[in-house]
């Protein structure tokens, strides 16, 4: 970067009113952090085989999008592995009502079941007691064994009934499309529990990541994610699920979104054409998205032109589907005017900045 | 359909002037069709081996998206197997001065590359002798083996010098993106003839069309298609092919473009942040496809309201990039608002209509 990276530390804008940012990532300082909410069979595990964590192709440490500048912790660790700093880098200097915490925590990279059931179990448990139960404004999101469903719904048995737990993260990168009728438990427990499910960029399940196998460069698979998200979306509405679980509702975390006008147009049109093969379909596929589903606001792919922003919302046909994150701590934006489209109404404004977000997580006021 | 199809068969518009059309199929009618133009060792392997074409799972016969009623021969074969229905339905309905044949023979699902190569010479021997030298209206994309980039450079060197031939047939769907350095004799051997590359919506090469695995419905396959356009434009840009190859052309076949405003903005946006792993790319990607590609008209996944189809052409940032074409034998409109958006300049018109197909695929006056 040629601009000097202290003008670019994290800070917050004053939006006019608290928000709720639904995108927060947290991150293990280190495998031994986990220690105290493990067995000592598996505490042993990691000591014999040097596990470190999970393998995590979606946010390399060094790339300029993982992490603003000062998001490391003096101490140690990776970004964003410190409440303190994100008391200050996002609560505190955003503003910020309620906060949810996704922490990628790759565990879909782990091929042995049991070593993602208790990674995940381990990294739910320090969650729920070294940042839940500190900070009252956070909220969170479980990591669950995702590969091998079953296991993923007995972990959100497990802890899906915290009071601050109020979503299931799923990597959107996965071996099959999550509609598949093998991740249905997944959803069943989500309801069980009334908790979202979140797709979340990123994924490491070991098959390539675009419908051409595998790209040579990072930025492809940076790039390349919001076309997984384009998928899944698209497998969502015309597999059933939504049909088959009334109340569930689903979140698209740093998908983009400005190119969802165009799924939907094109999901709708080939529908009309093709429908018999999914007559449990009573509606047009953009229906789902617009009842069932939300995005985060971040990363937002706009356009240079700000008038084209505000037509891309008209295109959504709805002012409830955008909720506001900061995607702490990736770099997404050095201004104001990049953190929320301007010329939005007061209504869109408020919308976007808390309502939309307390709706569908199903928040009470503070 | 509950409408009468009778009343949706096929007819042309009157767009006010002589159109160039850029996407219309030809097909195969039967492997024995073929027969003048294979040895008779692949004759005879054809009887032994009862093959009876490539596996085509893009068009299924019987899918309503496949084919307009009244488009297969009364004399029998596929739909868009006989040119004599071809000049009624398409040359002459629509004015049309100059028609790009594209035959999705698909020799990428043939893992014997010796019957792949065998293959495309023959269907492309056929195009030329039945096709292109019985009509001068039209022109032709050739087929390639393209899983073996060598054998498809020597079918491109083969036949590439026949005037009627203007571009090189690849489906989108590929067992690597084709900015991979391995496919790169293809690039190659196009530019040596001058012709340009076109990525064709389709592919059997067995890898599972999303990022995601396998989805369950060929309506998604249908729909999903756009985001392996999506990778493709994405790898392109960024694996120097253009730097490369300094006249190389390539053109999106039934890609849709809708969507493409937004990937633009994505990309240039990731290519600032993380350029430094691409250092050959000078420019923005978005440089690359206003340059040097171009896209097909249709399918036009087009919103309800129709405002929004000039905004997004104003989003494209050029007015160069659209080529009209009526995707015969696909159904893609019933009516003349679904062939070309309403409220266009008198110059837009002109430019889609004809003007930068005829730059594009350096086609002079008739």
């Amino acid at each position: 970067m040629e601009q000097s990276t202290a003008a670019l530390a994290p800070r917050g804008f004053d939006l006019g009113q608290p928000v709720i940012d639904v995108d927060i990532h947290c991150n293990v300082p280190s495998a031994q952090a986990l220690f105290p909410y493990l067995s000592a069979h598996w505490r042993e595990y990691i000591a014999y085989s040097a596990f470190k964590g999970p393998t995590d192709t979606a946010y390399p440490a060094g790339a300029p999008t993982t992490a603003l500048p000062g998001t490391r912790p003096a101490e140690g660790g990776p970004p964003a592995s410190s409440l303190a700093l994100i008391r200050e880098h996002v609560l505190d200097a955003w503003n910020v009502e309620v906060g949810i915490l996704n922490c990628a925590y790759a565990v879909e990279s782990l091929h042995n079941p049991d070593t993602a059931a208790t990674m995940a179990a381990a990294v739910n448990d320090w969650m729920i007691h070294e940042w839940l139960e500190q900070e009252p404004r956070l909220r969170a999101s479980i990591v669950v064994p995702s590969r091998v469903p079953e296991m993923a719904a007995k972990e959100i048995d497990r802890v899906g009934g915290h009071p601050g737990v109020v979503q299931v993260y799923l990597p959107v990168v996965s071996e099959a499309p999550y509609g598949h009728r093998r991740y249905w438990p997944i959803f069943e427990a989500a309801a069980r529990h009334d908790l979202v499910v979140s797709l979340q960029f990123g994924g490491s399940p070991g098959n390539p990541p675009t419908g051409s196998g595998w790209p040579s460069y990072y930025l492809e698979e940076y790039v390349a994610m919001s076309q997984v998200f384009q998928t899944q979306i698209l497998n969502l509405c015309v597999e059933g699920v939504f049909d088959h679980f009334p109340t569930l509702r689903i979140a698209m975390i740093e998908s983009g979104w400005t190119w969802l006008p165009s799924l939907m147009w094109r999901i709708d049109k080939d529908w009309k054409g093709l429908r018999r093969e999914v007559p449990w379909n009573m509606q047009p596929p953009s229906d789902y998205v617009r009842e069932r589903m939300r995005f985060s606001l971040q990363p937002l792919d706009a356009s240079p032109d700000p008038r084209h922003m505000l037509t891309l919302i008209d295109q959504l046909g709805s002012d409830d589907l955008l909720m506001f994150s900061t995607d702490y701590p990736h770099w997404q934006f050095d201004s104001p005017e990049e953190a929320l489209p301007a010329g939005l109404s007061p209504t869109q404004r408020r919308k976007i900045l808390s309502e939309n977000a307390r709706d569908f997580y199903r928040l009470s006021k503070q």
